[in-house]
Formats: C-alpha cells, structure tokens, sequence
C-alpha cells in the first residue's frame, strides 16, 4: 500500500474527527468512511450536542456514506473509528455489510467485543492503529471531567 | 389501567405505523414511544425509502422521543414496537435507558435475544402483545415479494 494512504494516514483523520467532538464537550470518537482511497463520510460524537443517544460518529458515518453512494450498503468501503464501536453501532455496521473496520482503541467496557456481537461474514476488523493516541484522548477527556 | 390505554392499545397505534410502512414498500415494522399515556414519537421502517440501513422504527422514534423531551434518556418511557429489535436498535435502546419496552411479534433470526445481547438493567420488557397481527403483517410483506 502506498505510504500515503496507510491506515495510520486515515486513522489521523478519524482522529481529526474525535479532536472535533473533544472540542465541543464530547466524549472525543471520531470515524471516517474510505472508498478507493477516498474519504466519502466523516463523523464525530454529537451525543450531548444532539441529545440524542444514537449520534454516534459511526452512525452519522454509515448514514452519510450510504448518502455519498446512494446505496445502502457500503460495499467496499473502510470505516476507520477511534474507538472500538458498541453493540448499536456495531449492530448498524452488520447491517451496512461494510467490507472493513479499522479501530484505534479498545473499549472493554461497552465495546461489541465483550457483549459477543458478530460482525457480517463480508466484514473484515484490523485492531489497535494508532492506539495510544486514540485512547489517550479519551483519557484525557475524562481526567478533565472529575 | 385504564381499557383505553392499554398496551393493546398503544401496540395498535404502532402496527399503523408498521401499515405505513408496508404501504412504502417497506419491510412493515412500526413504533411509537408513549410517556405518561401520551404518544410522544412515531416511527416505521425506511430504510429503502432513505437507503439508510440505520433507519429502522426504533432509532428514528428514539431520536424523536429524546427530542420531544429535550433529554437523550427515555425516562418513564415505554417504547412499543411491532418487531423485536435488532442488535443495532437495542443497543441503541440500552443508551437511552428506556423505562419500558413492549414487542409484538418476535424476531428469531435477527432479535436481539439471539445474539445474547441485554437490555439495560432499568429497562423492562413485555412480550407479545397483539403478536399474531404483527408477525401476519410481516409475513404477508415478504410473501407477495416471492
């Protein structure tokens, strides 16, 4: 893969999105949806900003993608997340069919993981780009909240 | 409670959303939240209508209520849907911390319950009311599609 379009390179911009939602007082998550080495949707954590608990960055990804295609399935697209996604993002990520998901940092707690959700047989996950700097923002975010 | 609004009743008001949707071309799935005898949101199914995977009856009415209330959590809320949810809307469904759920028919393939996902412990759920009515509808969708 050409060095400029790494994961490492899309995993910034995801990260560009979390540092967006850090800047209006949310919990900093930031996605990003690739086709053919394109970015056609961004999106970061509009919870609080929205009141609504399913703004998640990936939600207003998948939905925005799906706009930029006009199709509802996202085939051969990459989400690049920040965070690992939780069971409703990863329940709407199944029904996108989305061929691949790239997560910047784990999350034990909430993550789809621990709950035993399954991804779509199409869809592929490659862990941990970028990891430190995903989740040290998260940290951050909290430290400053007590 | 009341014979007026029973969950019949109010199961009743959410399979005219499912009707709705049938009528859309939709896969029939309709849902209301109520919050102290009110109808405070109405959802059905557009999934094909927004090519949008992540419109199903329940997000949209989650969206709704909260904005209706002018808070992201469904407090002293009974969401009535005529499908049981899926992976992506329970989750969703746990982030409101909705007070009550109640389902008409049930979804073995794609429930939440087979993919041993759980509610949040605030929430409680009622199974099978106005079941028949809700499954028919589904089923009829489905066979004139064949």
């Amino acid at each position: 893969m050409n060095e400029l379009f790494s994961d490492e390179y899309f995993m910034r911009k995801a990260l560009d999105e979390a540092h967006a939602a850090f800047e209006r007082d949310e919990i900093p998550v930031g996605a990003i949806v690739v086709s053919n080495n394109k970015i056609i949707a961004k999106g970061h954590n509009l919870t609080e900003t929205l009141t609504d608990v399913t703004a998640h960055a990936e939600m207003q990804s998948i939905t925005a993608a799906a706009n930029y295609l006009g199709g509802k399935y996202l085939i051969d697209c990459t989400l690049y997340v920040t965070l690992e996604p939780c069971v409703m993002c990863a329940g709407a990520l199944y029904w996108s069919q989305i061929s691949k998901i790239v997560v910047g940092a784990r999350d034990e707690k909430r993550g789809f993981l621990q709950a035993g959700v399954k991804l779509h047989p199409k869809t592929e996950i490659t862990w941990g780009i970028m990891e430190n700097e995903c989740s040290e923002l998260i940290k951050v975010f909290f430290r400053q909240k007590r």
